[in-house]
């Protein structure tokens, strides 16, 4: 459920609050991503304390390691992970799509080639038949599949099974895939209406750098039942055409449901999405750059392995609340990157996480304040 | 400052009370190896929860990074690593030699050769002139620099600069050991003397496998104003030499005083090591254990990787009260480590040091009711 709360004077922006079986999300607000079932390096205590309302968790590692079964039998994916609090869960086929193609960011840099590695046998009208990366095991993802895997994890949201054209695609193949991806997506829907299982799914917007697709895209997923609306694909080549194409788009989105940008979540995209009516966005961004010692602070990044940081005794940002800053110094932290001591790690996710949710609850205040 | 609370009818078994200026050590216990200033993967609130009284760090390494100076303008060693319990530094020696030596368990199981990798460079009555492995600087570690970076550091109780003899050492060269190493602890002890910094200071039992200078090392130490005995150097090459030579020289090792085993935590160890009068053990043997998937139970070790495992909707132990046991399963803990994650060490070093915690109180009461 999805209540609207706020709609900013300013611009687009927004706050509103989203009901789940297993508690509140407040939007705006960033959705951590815990790939395989964990916040890396965290106990799920920790992530609790860090107040993260929403976490992301891929089905695509999870069929392949335990396997959707094994996390069924525990009791579903909450239980499985001892976490009280809102999951969502994608459907699998970006990560089998991105294999396909060498991943989001290679295939943007090549001129279009396949990058195939082979792990993508073959794409029907059914679904993708690809190779587990773990053993070689051929798995068929098809809508059903895929909602039949959502289904035994157990998230309060889920995902279409949708196909993820590259930057790099002729408008013919772009419009077939178009309409392939919608027959997928309403394939999905009439799965989960099956068994709804307490969860809402979000449709996922598609149409590639195209805005006219997009706008379609819009339309024909208005009209299916959906709880919400992802916006996926390939929004262009740069954060600038991202933006452009959101607010090309953002007008067709209905805007009395909950809306998700999937996998941007850094800083520059974040403030703009949030400008444009984005609620959620969900990315590994802040936990990979913590765990590779940058740091993010009100008075801009920290590269914590730096040698100005040696001697220095305050807090990573002295203004911030969380229990790295409360408890260790820029020194403590420097010293731990230096030794390679994982300890690094878990206090420096737990900053940036923690800068996120409180970057998110300022956020909303402003637009409360209709500042933004 | 050590109180003798109760020694076992059945054995030399004693419980005690060691009294520190960051707080109370109660013994028989098990000191957990924070060699860079911290448990791996743990952060010092999660330590307290545990339980560990005491814990260990490595001068050597503290010294090369992030530098003992860096630690002092922290504030110390508490200060810097956000540790308010008591701590407890060696001389840095132990390090040195053993690099000399290629390790103690590679030493041990050659037939003598030295394997020098060139990182000492020259011992003498002085001290020992050795490069760092970290960016080949010449350091020259004394007794008085020994002392001098441990004060730096400002650990509850320290620990004076000696050599390390190889188990393969003919017994003039064990002699000549012999005397220079305490020799050199007197030394440390008068650089210690000269400035306490509330700190105290054990001795190191030396004397390698030869019973009769180990009691004399007794005999030399019990005349010097250290406040504990620890007890270093090769003890045999098993177990059961071990045993045989602390049966042989406890009876020597003062009763008015706290002791400490160097370096040795297994359990069978740590058992017979009880019965015999140690207070106190210090080893990362649980930790490294945790962190290679092996778990601690009171029904025995669980190899987590085990496919056995993958199903098992039970905590890791039912009997055990650590929060690992009390919020996840034996098979979320497999999936963590089959999927990498850093969370299944996070996990399990909870586990296997809240075990040692809890299994070195049972020993206290084994004692206190004459059980062992």
């Amino acid at each position: 459920m999805f209540e609207l709360i706020h709609s900013s004077k300013k611009s687009r922006a927004r706050v509103g609050r989203i009901t789940t079986p297993h508690g509140i999300i407040d939007t705006p607000n960033f959705v951590a991503v815990g790939t395989n079932g964990t916040l890396k390096a965290l106990d799920s205590a920790t992530v609790d304390a860090i107040g993260l309302q929403l976490m992301f968790c891929n089905t695509y590692h999870l069929m392949l390691q335990p396997g959707t079964a094994v996390v069924k039998a525990a009791g579903g994916l909450h239980k499985f992970m001892n976490r009280t609090k809102p999951l969502i869960t994608d459907s699998g086929g970006f990560q089998v799509f991105s294999l396909a193609y060498g991943g989001v960011a290679s295939e943007l840099k090549s001129s279009g080639q396949k990058k195939n590695d082979g792990s993508v046998l073959k794409i029907t009208e059914d679904g993708v038949l690809f190779r587990s990366y773990r053993d070689g095991e051929k798995i068929l993802l098809t809508p059903e599949t895929s909602i039949a895997a959502q289904k035994e994890l157990g998230a309060d949201i889920i995902i279409p099974f949708d196909e993820l054209p590259p930057y790099h695609i002729d408008p013919y193949k772009l419009k077939q895939s178009f309409d392939r991806t919608h027959r997928w997506e309403k394939r999905s829907l009439d799965a989960h209406l099956a068994n709804p299982n307490n969860q809402a799914m979000y449709a996922v917007i598609h149409g590639g750098i195209d805005p006219d697709l997009r706008k379609q895209s819009c339309q024909i997923l208005a009209n299916l039942a959906f709880d919400g609306f992802a916006i996926g694909g390939s929004l262009g080549k740069t954060r600038q055409q991202m933006i452009e194409m959101l607010t090309a788009m953002m007008p067709y989105v209905p805007q009395d449901k909950p809306n998700h940008l999937l996998g941007i979540g850094d800083l520059e995209s974040l403030d703009a999405g949030i400008r444009l009516g984005i609620d959620t966005f969900d990315s590994s961004h802040p936990t990979r750059c913590a765990r590779h010692g940058l740091l993010f602070t009100s008075r801009g990044n920290v590269k914590i392995e730096q040698g100005s940081n040696k001697n220095r005794f305050e807090p990573v940002d002295p203004s911030c609340t969380c229990s790295t800053c409360k408890n260790y110094t820029l020194a403590y932290m420097h010293h731990l990157y230096k030794a390679k001591e994982v300890t690094g790690h878990v206090l420096a996710t737990i900053h940036n996480l923690h800068f996120m949710v409180q970057l998110m609850a300022d956020y909303r205040q402003q637009i409360l304040e209709d500042r933004i």
